[in-house]
């Protein structure tokens, strides 16, 4: 099945059977979101992966009682950096250096920049743009499931800052930015699996411009050429 | 191939050589982008492509003169909803409605709920949140690039609001958020080509954990059951 069949045949399966997913599918879609590009390429998230019945359901009573929480086989979390600084971006730059045999002030300038412009947007602004981050790595995990025909869940609405509290984010540099349980759809429980997948027509979804339908805004400003190390 | 070597075979593209992508493999990673799953259904977001040459070379000078937006082939520019509003999430429920012949009415609570929350969490994290349901689809054109083995970078370095502007979008209702040139690399001219990718140890990336692990935070507050009507 191609990729375009995969995301046609999944859905945000309400109601899993329990059913445990083997171990290589599991480490396949955990792989697949680790390939996942970000921003500079810092992968400012990761995932925690919780398979233990009693923490979830912990954390199902934090996430208002949805069913899939505990009778997933897997709960992927993934939480992003609440900041950047310094330290952070430094560390990964300088293993990627390393990975590319080079010296760890290739990527100075750059760091320079993008710390300055984020600092300029402030601590809520870089938040949302590692949460921003986090969501093209639980994207590409949530079609490595579909592709492994395991089902899968988006989930945003639970407590994060409850949940970052029980798992020990709280003052790590993370946040809980979103969730994935993964299993297997339990049919006939099931009340979203008959019903019809609805999207946006595509005519209004997707527009084309050309430089006639465009606002003319004049000479522009930007000449500088940032020599962007973004998303390998 | 596989979604995972997909993942592997692509990399931000540093330099295109400006040949075309055809029409099908267009359509099909913007029929993958569409595909994607979005917070309560609502696709807060559109795509709008651009392979005029002339708004092409516009939005370079806007984008820190990145060589491949006019040396690809289609730039795809992702813009999401501002803010919420009744009438907006209304028209697309009603759509939902009228696809899947149940009445209107069914969904007034859930849209109630989701309306005063969003409301309580203020406009510009409503807009954040927005964006974040436009990086999922954003994912899933990357994915859909890579099977094709259309070449494609993600890039957020561009000024948002002189391409609002340029684009039309300043009091649509639309933030532009991310752009995906789309296209094929120019092996000889692509300093990034060579390099090694790198990715954060799977061990670094991923970490389980169990109840034992977790902080005990006593009894827990919400008993509700939302019945949510997130991402089919």
């Amino acid at each position: 099945m191609s990729l375009l069949e995969d995301l046609q045949w999944r859905y945000a399966t309400k109601k899993m059977n329990g059913s445990k997913v083997p171990k290589e599918k599991l480490d396949y879609i955990l792989e697949a979101a680790r390939m996942a590009p970000s921003s500079s390429g810092l992968q400012q998230y990761k995932i925690i992966v919780i398979s233990d019945p009693l923490l979830l359901e912990k954390i199902k009573g934090i996430a208002y009682n949805q069913s899939q929480i505990s009778d997933c086989s897997h709960l992927l979390v993934f939480a992003a950096w609440d900041e950047y600084t310094d330290d952070r971006v430094s560390k990964v730059f300088n293993a990627m250096m390393d990975e590319r045999n080079l010296p760890h002030e290739t990527m100075d300038g750059y760091k320079r920049t993008i710390l300055d412009l984020y600092a300029s947007l402030n601590k809520d602004w870089e938040a949302h743009h590692a949460a921003k981050q986090s969501y093209i790595s639980f994207a590409m995990a949530i079609a490595a499931a579909a592709e492994q025909k395991v089902d899968a869940t988006p989930i945003e609405g639970f407590l994060s800052e409850k949940l970052d509290d029980i798992l020990k984010l709280t003052g790590s540099g993370y946040k809980s930015t979103v969730i994935l349980p993964l299993g297997y759809r339990d049919s006939e429980g099931d009340w979203l699996i008959n019903m019809k997948k609805f999207r946006t027509p595509i005519d209004a979804f997707v527009t084309e411009m050309t430089i006639q339908d465009a606002h003319d805004i004049g000479e522009l400003p930007m000449s500088q050429n940032l020599d962007v190390y973004i998303q390998k």
